[in-house]
């Protein structure tokens, strides 16, 4: 099938990004965060979200060569500073029910490759130590879609001009976001629909761990009595569903986080704070990453692991099958909205409440201020739950459901 | 002379921005406001503003291209609302006593060709109610600065390539800018010095009026009995010297709004949110313009002039003598922050402080949420002071001071 045009794909992925993403509700203010670069399709999503009745698109531009000059030139006892502006417009957007719409993937991809790795692990802006308090509070309709940029696209595909590179990659979002089917948003519809109900058969079997088995992996990871595992789309506390990733490939839980034990090694490389982790390899003990290693990057993620006493324990446990768009791309994108959906994955840091049932579990689920997924699944990854009885029972085989 | 290149004409400018301009101060928090396309200066000034000692740069991009999606796209009753996060933003600045940053010159000259001027003339932002309080206040240490882009360079420059444009704005504000001179801080000290004692020596000369008059302008605008003029360096109330506008050529007071009368004739377009107005024509009674006449854009200076009671009235008086740098480049840069400097110009709208003396003129000085400075000034405009008595003492002849 021919691909759509430029303009017509940035047209269509801004009203995915408003309908079957955020679902801009009439009379919502809409925040939009985006980076240099991306002003084509920052502008489409504004006029898609006037047009859907938005009474303010408030538009937040973050730029990492900016953050670079901090990394390089601020005084060292000011680079856990986290500004009141940040901090205020996050409220803001929860307090007023806001939507919000995020355009993701690297847009200056080497930025930090000269900057102190311990200083760029402190530094965790926009992301905010809120974030997952006003994900978990459901006050805001969210979503996220790449935001493609030349300079990301080289990153992709290092062999090509940057225009080649630019075709590709838009051409690859056009695909994984199912923007090449006659109803991008009926499409979405029906996968949803299969994801959820993996999700409610893997929840109905209440299982007592996942066990990730492979080719450099051999890890049990302990769910909570409370973990339930969930797809796809959200809902507001206001009844508003939305879709939080675009694309969504998984079926996420939140585990115990006092319960990891074993090896783990990352399939895909990932883009954290700036810089790449690659080869990452990290033992688990008691629930707690007790060693971590990578070939590249190691000090950055470590760093971030450091970052409180909940940042080595595990926040998710996602799932991927082998019907994904994403996989078959055999791509490494560096941008985790795309890379997460490839492959069955594992989370550092905060729980989602998203993935539990009741006050109990949610108390029970892991707290700290970052959020880290990391690719471990491949099509050799088998997956197995893990009964009370301690029965193992097959959940994926070979990128297919077994249950 | 050869001029700078690129790179350092950029690096040169960050500094005159953070040194003369705003005078960043170690730990202070500095707000920047950029749009896109001035990335590369954004990324300097920040570098700059952090090896100062800056706390935090707290970058906000305002993008007139998502603005245009709002007039075109927005429910009509939604265009007077302005957002809680730029009011939150500018009164945590000044509540910080922060230093603030701007970046001026169009960034996207058509942006608002085809939208509804009288919806362009109510949607002010990013410009705030409380901008004027926030400056009168003097909490914080500002400037504005120009920010070429290659699209306000081939608005300028229209006969040339986009590169050659941009070239030729960048020497432009390399020259206007003094950053051509061994020390620009040190040129910028000279000129500032001469400007401020102009300005004692018309403060010191007390006139009831000053009289505009030349080819197609007899205006006679009425001074308040504290009226003071002012030039070039202000001061926070912490004692910070800071130079608000970058070039600067003006020396300038608040007049009373209740007295202008005769007609003025604009003697350079200028860009009014977003649109050209140009071939303006006002006539003044009792202090109000009672008719605004354009060749250009008349529909946004009228919704501009009635945005209050007293946006028709008078809020500045500036002149600009011939020694500027401005004035002989002979070119319309269509950005206020240069053009308002080539030449003797009149506001619309709110008075400054800066420019009376003592809470009764401060009580009586206007009111309004706009201020839109009007460039009327030539060397053809002679200027007189008209004392109490009634006596027309020359104060401007093709560009000399004659006091």
């Amino acid at each position: 099938m021919a691909g759509l045009m430029r303009a017509d794909r940035v047209r269509a992925l801004a009203e995915l990004a408003v309908t079957a993403g955020a679902n801009v509700q009439p009379g919502q203010i809409v925040g939009l965060t985006t980076h240099p670069g991306k002003e084509d399709l920052a502008r489409a999503v504004a006029g898609a979200a006037y047009r859907a009745g938005a009474l303010w698109v408030d538009v937040f531009t973050f730029d990492d060569l900016v953050k670079r000059e901090r990394l390089l030139h601020a005084a060292d006892d000011t680079i856990d500073f986290v500004p009141a502006s940040f901090r205020d417009r996050l409220r803001w957007l929860s307090d007023e029910h806001g939507a919000r719409i995020s355009l993701s993937g690297p847009h200056a991809p080497s930025a930090f490759d000269d900057v102190d790795p311990s200083r760029a692990g402190r530094d965790l802006l926009p992301w905010l130590p809120e974030s997952n308090a006003v994900i978990n509070a459901r006050t805001t309709n969210w979503t996220m879609v790449p935001g493609p940029t030349a300079a990301w696209a080289e990153l992709v595909y290092p062999g090509l001009t940057a225009a080649e590179a630019l075709e590709r990659l838009w051409a690859a979002v056009e695909r994984m976001c199912r923007l090449d089917e006659p109803d991008p948003n009926a499409a979405w519809t029906a996968r949803t629909a299969q994801l959820l109900d993996v999700a409610r058969r893997l929840t109905a079997r209440r299982f007592d761990a996942v066990r990730l088995h492979g080719p450099g992996s051999d890890l049990t990871v302990g769910l909570l009595e409370g973990s339930r595992w969930h797809a796809a789309r959200f809902e507001t506390i206001d009844g508003v569903p939305h879709h939080p990733n675009l694309p969504t490939e998984e079926v996420f839980t939140t585990p115990d986080p006092e319960r990891a034990d074993g090896v783990v090694t990352m399939t895909k490389p990932r883009e954290l704070y700036g810089a790449i982790v690659e080869g990452i390899r990290i033992e688990f003990a008691g629930g707690r990453a007790v060693r971590i290693d990578a070939t590249r990057g190691a000090e950055t993620l470590r760093a971030a692991a450091a970052k409180d006493e909940g940042a080595s324990r595990l926040g998710e446990l996602a799932l991927v099958d082998g019907d994904g768009r994403i996989g078959p791309l055999d791509t490494v994108f560096y941008d985790t909205l795309i890379d997460e959906n490839a492959a069955s994955h594992i989370a550092l840091g905060a729980g989602l409440a998203m993935g539990v049932d009741g006050p109990e579990a949610e108390a029970a689920m892991n707290a700290s201020a970052i959020h880290v997924d990391l690719m471990v699944g491949s099509l050799e990854l088998d997956v197995d739950g893990v009964t009370r009885a301690g029965e193992h029972v097959p959940v994926l085989r070979h990128g297919r459901w077994q249950l």
